[in-house]
């Protein structure tokens, strides 16, 4: 059987999905085009991958948390107010009564955005027994490099995938999402992202990821790079140029269900939470790769990152309209 | 001869002032009275009491230097930018690489603002040969609160602190702005407050700093409280209520000339400026509280903190015509 009609089957848990990763508030520049040293007005936006994955999730009706650590301070309730508008248990959000909650400036371009991270709380994400607890009642954890990119929270990310790994009948989703700024040493942020990569059950790079990784390239050498360093399943998203999907034995291009673009902040994060949840769901991996690549169409129609995700029903039959006319 | 008549005479030196302290970018909420969990839309500003008074200096004639760090980053290029065009020799501020320029969020209210700071490169000023020969050829250094509640930059203004002192023709002029969410320990902050108070040839505090260091009280009671504790000259600012100037000998209220407001934003950053450029000219402590008092006046007619300040020549002659109609 092609792994591209595989179906996960997980345990009856308590939590389907812990997005484990950033939480934290975007600023995004009002004038479009203007360098981040020339923009005069910043608009606040609910962010950071870990807080979409678990938005988006939970809209789709997945039963998530989300892990992180926030500053106890005006942005950190800023964002605990949209998660408990959107219905998620915050109970696994470290709140820092010293550290504040991270930002992160972003310029509106057409092209790459330029951005600045300020961090904080993020780096500081404890493990203890709370957190191992919800580990175990999970069926996936969804993992970003931000996280695994600074110290405690790394050591704190080790040890869940330790866990996870630990259970096979527990998946981890990894973001491999490298970018060397936000590394104290280059090499071995590239060296802990290949390790974690090989650990994971699905790693979701962008052309961007694996150029930051690998150097310049085509699609399908990335795709080998990835299975090289451990992958088992690598999804490669391209943008307008869809999606390349591969185990090591197959290789499958998705086409991608819209080209209309407004804004592609957090398409990749839509991707996922519809991935995950046709996996959480026992669809074959393909039909979860499309339930990701509708959620992302719909995404990039909106603005900022959060702009309405349908519902599941309205995303399948999307789906099916969208493949009878190719 | 009363104090106020006193005339401060200092050595022919290649700077004027040091502008020691915090350098920073304000994002000033666009909402009226929101809160900062609220607001939506944010407008950046160039910030920080060492830069607003760096700049007000050196448009009122002084040969202005300012000793802070910020990050070699698009905030930093920005407040870098603002500081050439004001012409202001940037060279001795410390540019961080690893570390980010400060920011602090503000919310634009009527009633006392809130307010939420980042910081980070502006903890790491560091004392050097560099920042030891500018010291020894200033004449005045200006100091602010913010930078001594973090080490290392805590060190390096003790130190600074203690070039001044051993040099009877340098004055120190301290801002004893105390907020006790800045530091590490509140106790210990109170504590090293009052000693860097008793070390200062002149201290402006407002109502504001002086509750916050000694609990609610009395202007005339806080005068001598700020005397009992080591101060030389203190200038008490109280808003629409003038200034309160003693020596300990004597006390003497000054009235302002403006009560027009339309945002009080470095008000305090303003009078400073006029004021130390009055004792460097060689006025009169009393004419250099007016001309204080003048720059301050115009100041709240303008939104920012860098609302343009006239030329001295407009200064004097402002005084001049409010005083004849007093």
């Amino acid at each position: 059987m092609s792994f591209l009609d595989f179906r996960y089957r997980f345990k009856d848990s308590d939590i389907d999905l812990i997005s484990f990763g950033e939480l934290l508030v975007d600023l995004i520049t009002n004038e479009e085009e203007a360098l981040l040293s020339e923009a005069e007005q910043f608009s606040r936006f609910f962010g950071g991958s870990a807080g979409n994955v678990a938005v988006n999730s939970k809209r789709l009706g997945a039963n998530t948390r989300i892990l992180t650590r926030i500053g106890k301070d005006s942005f950190g309730d800023f964002l605990l107010n949209v998660l408990k508008r959107e219905n998620i248990n915050t109970e696994t959000i470290q709140l820092d009564k010293k550290r504040k909650t991270p930002l992160v400036f972003v310029n509106k371009t057409s092209k790459t955005p330029a951005w600045l991270a300020y961090r904080d709380a993020d780096k500081y994400i404890e493990f203890n027994n709370d957190v191992e607890k919800i580990v175990n009642k999970t069926k996936v954890v969804y993992l970003t490099t931000f996280i695994l990119s600074q110290n405690p929270s790394r050591k704190t990310a080790l040890k869940v995938i330790d866990l996870i790994n630990k259970d096979e009948e527990k998946s981890l989703a990894f973001d491999p999402c490298f970018r060397p700024v936000l590394w104290p040493k280059e090499d071995d942020g590239k060296k802990l992202v290949k390790e974690v990569i090989s650990k994971a059950d699905f790693i979701k790079p962008s052309l961007d990821d694996a150029e930051y990784l690998f150097g310049p390239d085509t699609p399908q050498n990335y795709i080998d790079k990835y299975l090289q360093v451990g992958a088992n399943i690598v999804i490669l998203t391209m943008g307008e140029d869809g999606v390349l999907v591969s185990d090591g034995k197959e290789k499958m291009r998705l086409k991608v269900y819209s080209k209309k673009v407004v804004d592609v902040t957090g398409a990749g994060d839509s991707f996922w939470a519809g991935f995950i949840c046709g996996i959480l769901d026992g669809r074959k991996v393909k039909d979860a790769v499309k339930l990701g690549n509708a959620a992302a169409a719909f995404k990039i129609r909106g603005v900022g990152a959060l702009s309405p995700v349908p519902d599941k029903k309205y995303l399948l039959k999307y789906i099916e309209e969208q493949e009878a006319s190719q």
